[in-house]
C-alpha cells in the first residue's frame, strides 16, 4: 500500500523560488465568538509554515531534539515577532502561508511571512528565531542548515 | 493565475467509499512538554476530519451560520464525546483522520473516527452531533444533508 | 515583597470535602464563531482542574516529569475520556471546575468531573488517567499519591 | 449561598496604581514538546490581561458585542503587536501579567504588557487595539472608556 507521505505529496506546502507556500484551512478551532479568527492563532499558522520549511529543506525538529547523531539536543525558538493584522479570516477560508528567509545571521535567522487569502495580504509576521540548547545558552547555525537557505 | 483551491485539489482530504481521510501534521502547537500530543488536541484533529467530510459533502459551516437563502441560523454542536486513546503521537509525525458516519437520526449523526499513524490506531472517538439554532433548540437535520450521508 | 504565591492564594482553586473547585473565566481563546465554547476547550479547562487538584494534594508535573530523588520520569496521561455536552457556555461567564476521584485503582485514577455556571451542570466529563513512564510503560501509581487521595 | 463571583474575588486580577495584574499558572496545555511554553501562549495569557483590566473598568466583552442600548456591535480587535521573549516560562509555574495602557488615541489604544515570574520579566508585548464594527470599520472609542483609562 502506497505510504501516508506518498498519498499527500503537497502536506507541507511547497518551495516556489526563495518562498515556501503551505495553505491552511479555517477551521472552527481558529476562530472567536467576534466571528473572525482569534488573533493568537495566525502565530500557529505561521509556525507550521516556517516547521514546513525546514521540514522541506531537510531540517527536522524531532533530529534537533534529539540527534541520531550523539550531538546535544537542541530547539528552535522565537526570540522577537512584529505582526500586522491588515484584514480579518473567516471560517472555512482557503489561506496560504508565504514564508521567506529575510536575514541570516550566525546565531539567528528572520523569517518575513505573509498570510494570504488570494491576493489580499491579511496579516504580515516578522520571526526572529534563534537555536538554543537544552539549558537555554543560544546555539551557533549549523553550518548545513545555513548551506540550505543560502542555496 | 491558478486559484488557490486547484493548487491544493487534496486540502479536505479525500473521501473513499464511505469514509473520509484528512492527513494531518504534528506541529509545536499540538504536543506538550511530556513530548507526546496534548490530549485535547486530537479532538481538533477530529473535529477538522468532521468539517472537511461535510465540505466535500457540499456542507459549509458558514453558510449554516448565515443561510444565503433567508433560512434560520443554525450551528452543529458536539453533544456526546467517547475517546480512547491507544498509543501516544508525536511532533513531525504524519497522522490520517478517518471518519465514517456511525449513525445518521432524524436529529443527530453520530461520527465514528480513527487517528492513525500507518496502519496503527492512536487514538478511537465517537461523537454525536446534533444541529442547533442560535437560541439553542435542536433541529431536524436537513433532507439534503441526509441524503448525502446516505449515498 | 509578598511573594506572588501569597498574593493569590485561589489561584490553584479549594478542596472542599472530598472536592475540588478550580474557578474558570472564559475569554476569547475559548470560544468559536458559533458565539459558544470550542467543544475541545472544556477538556483544557478540566485538565486545569485536575492539576490543580493534584497540585494541592502535593503532586507537581515537574516532579514527576524530573524527579529530584532520581527516580524515573513519569507523567500522567489520559487512557479514555467520556464527554456530555449540557448546555452552552459563553464569553466573560464565570464557571467552577468541580473534580472529584471517582475510582483509584493499582495502576489508574478515574475523575469525575462538571463545568458548572452556578447551580447549573454545563458538561460532565469522566477522565480515566494513568501514570506512565518515558518509554509509555504504565506504571503503578506511587503510595504517596494513592494515600493523599485515600484521605 | 455565595455567588461564585463573591468566592473568587480575585479572579479577575487588581489594578494596583495605573497597572493590572493577573496572575496565571502554567499548564500542559500552555508547553510544547521542547518543555518550555509555545510562543503563541503569550499571546493568549496577554489578551486575558487585557479582557481582565477592561473588565475591572467595567467594559465587557459580550456587551459591546450585543449591546442592551441598542447600539451597534463592535468588537476590540489586534492591529499591531510587537513581542520579546526574553526567558522561557515552564509547567507548574506561576507567572503574572502586568497591563498598562501606553496610548490612548482617538480610535485605538496601545497595551504594554509584562510576563513576570518573581521579579524577572520572561516576554513584553505590546498591542495595539482598535474597536471596530461587525463590518470591520474601526469606530471611536466610546468616552465612558476614554474615560476611565484617564482616571
Amino acid at each position: 500500500m502506497t505510504p501516508p507521505s506518498e498519498r499527500w505529496p503537497d502536506l507541507a506546502g511547497r518551495i516556489v523560488g526563495r518562498r515556501h507556500i503551505l495553505p491552511v484551512r479555517v477551521y472552527f478551532e481558529d476562530t472567536d465568538f467576534s466571528g473572525l479568527v482569534y488573533h493568537a492563532n495566525y502565530l500557529r499558522w505561521c509556525e507550521r509554515g516556517r516547521s514546513d520549511m525546514l521540514r522541506l529543506l531537510g531540517v527536522h525538529h524531532f533530529e534537533l531534539h534529539a540527534p541520531g547523531d550523539g550531538g546535544a539536543p537542541a530547539a528552535f525558538v522565537v526570540r522577537r515577532l512584529e505582526v500586522d493584522y491588515l484584514r480579518p479570516a473567516r471560517i472555512d477560508e482557503l489561506l496560504e502561508i508565504v514564508t521567506e528567509c529575510a536575514e541570516l545571521g550566525g546565531a539567528h535567522l528572520t523569517m518575513a511571512q505573509e498570510v494570504r487569502r488570494g491576493e489580499r495580504t491579511l496579516c504580515r509576521l516578522s520571526a526572529k528565531i534563534v537555536l538554543i540548547s537544552q539549558t537555554g545558552k543560544p546555539l551557533r547555525l549549523p553550518p548545513a542548515i545555513v548551506a540550505r537557505f543560502k542555496e
